[in-house]
């Protein structure tokens, strides 16, 4: 059964066993701080599809198929794929997971898709609704570009505070297990839709401070935890501008987490070197940092306790056309070494 | 906890009740056939705001605010809200829903999304994650033509197989409950994603019609039940093409539900008096179907027991001009009486 804790807050209590993970990424991430723990680096942007779209599904596939194979299960075990990407009709996923065979139910929460998806998984473990289920997401800084923006080939300027759309997938198996070396989730804290009234589709990190900071206060309220007892806080992506706001944000609210917090758009590129202006962002950006970084620490030791934030920017070109603002929203996943 | 049945089913012990439903549509709509059974009519397809896309979250939060209503709970008792919809990165939604303060979980099956929203609510009810949640979806003729067609002004000629997208909303409250009077959510089987090869998005019911024929084989393997303890079988938006190809589908691996099977798309308008080709399409056709004609023949008691089987088909505009095929999906659920 799932529990909750305070208001917002689940708590599952056979904790669902991240059994397998895997990230896939283009080659400028490979370039970042990150470059040699992704899993797999797919050089060629359409990973030798016809266009960067399907190449994206490709990316996708590879990042299931790896998580898969590192778990040790077959595709056919899984009992349900929750997934989901920016392209619009979430086409990337439902292209790349057909190959699979396996229960398909889209997500779609923006950059906030991988918490998401994760904390799906960890309901329908943990209700027993399913034994084995994975979450998968993806993004492409070529496909989001010219949905998004423009096409390449225009050589559009980037605003500063616009952040770079990571080429990358991450996926987790998740079921029911009891291995000591892999982390394990133990809570999640769904988000509220937030929206300050920002208008501005290239500084997404703004409006999704307010979503971030909205769920991190609500699962400290819920749970009375300690900040001191995390390994660190991780958002993605706010990039350097949405993060040092959440920062402000929350030590307005007497919660101070400067010295954990760190963000998924931040850790996957050299800012100055790689000039991607305010970080990286995309579901695969906190997807691809999670299922590399983050959880080989679990793996090694390192980590024993962390608070996993997506947070996405539920706009579309069209509603910011419109003029309209930027609705946002923050998942959270606490996912820990298994006790 | 939810119960896995045969390799594909869930089974919800608990039976998670739909404690409230609402259907709000639009003026085409309301000279339908079901015109008198939704609770509200829109006839300004704006809804009173400056765009159409705004105007058709208004039908959404028209619809969810109808559904508390009747349910007897209020906006704050939500626990989560599952909401999809078919406009790109499915703002009517995400700009419906802030208004609610709920934790929001965006789903995306394009036209299955509503029963994908009730198998979400039913599974995280029965599994202690909420006490209430709801399921919304919407769709709207006007948005979705220029979307994904051409804006209305073109007066581009539409196929005899192309469907009309509905311009309508429906939302279920779900919770623990044992009114007698209201129907429960017993069982469920999520689609897999099938990919028949049709590449003509104007003919979307033939693309659907496998998925649907693949679901509709696992359940009825999964549970041994035998169609005749149903009053119905409703497909949602298959229209006149694609329910043909489903009872041939069906017919040819043994299974007749001939007299049982319905599609909220032939059942949403008058085919040739409004002339919608081959029916009505749309997450918001099968949603405002579910929410006015079928639920209330449980609260009636005319119906004791039906499959409710939303397709949908999860092609983008982008992904049908780069030629590729339309992969569809189809969740089941079967819809009870109270025991």
């Amino acid at each position: 059964m799932v529990k909750r804790q305070g208001k917002y807050t689940l708590r599952f209590e056979t904790c669902p066993q991240i059994q397998g993970f895997a990230s896939v990424a283009g080659e400028k991430e490979s370039k970042g701080p990150l470059g040699s723990e992704f899993h797999r680096i797919i050089y060629d942007p359409r990973a030798g599809c016809p266009t960067f779209e399907q190449g994206e599904s490709r990316f996708q596939q590879e990042a299931l198929s790896l998580a898969l194979e590192h778990s040790g299960h077959k595709g056919d075990e899984l009992d349900f794929v929750f997934a989901g990407d920016l392209l619009n009709q979430c086409v990337s996923s439902s292209f790349a997971l057909g190959a699979f065979s396996a229960p398909y139910l889209g997500q779609y929460g923006a950059c906030s898709t991988m918490a998401q998806a994760l904390i799906m998984s960890a309901v329908f473990v943990e209700s027993g609704a399913a034994n084995l289920a994975a979450a998968v997401t993806s993004s492409h800084f070529a496909s989001a570009e010219r949905q998004y923006r423009f096409p390449l080939d225009y050589g559009a300027v980037r605003t500063p505070t616009a952040q770079r759309t990571v080429t990358g997938s991450g996926a987790c198996v998740v079921g029911k297990g009891n291995c000591t070396s892999l982390p394990v989730i133990e809570a999640a804290t769904v988000g509220r839709i937030v929206d300050p009234g920002v208008t501005d589709a290239n500084n997404m990190g703004a409006a999704m401070a307010q979503a971030a900071a909205d769920t991190l206060l609500r699962y400290f309220e819920d749970t009375g935890e300690e900040t001191e007892s995390f390994d660190g806080i991780f958002t993605g992506d706010l990039g350097f501008v949405g993060s040092q706001i959440l920062l402000e944000l929350l030590n307005k609210e007497g919660l101070c987490i400067d010295k954990l917090h760190n963000d998924c758009g931040k850790m996957i590129f050299y800012r100055e070197e790689q000039d991607v202006h305010a970080g990286g962002s995309g579901c695969g950006c906190a997807a691809s940092v999670l299922c590399s970084h983050l959880l080989r620490k679990f793996v090694s030791g390192e980590y024993k306790n962390i608070l996993f934030m997506a947070t996405g920017a539920l706009m579309s070109p069209t509603s910011s056309q419109q003029g309209l603002s930027i609705p946002s929203v923050a998942h959270l996943v606490k996912i820990c070494a298994p006790r």
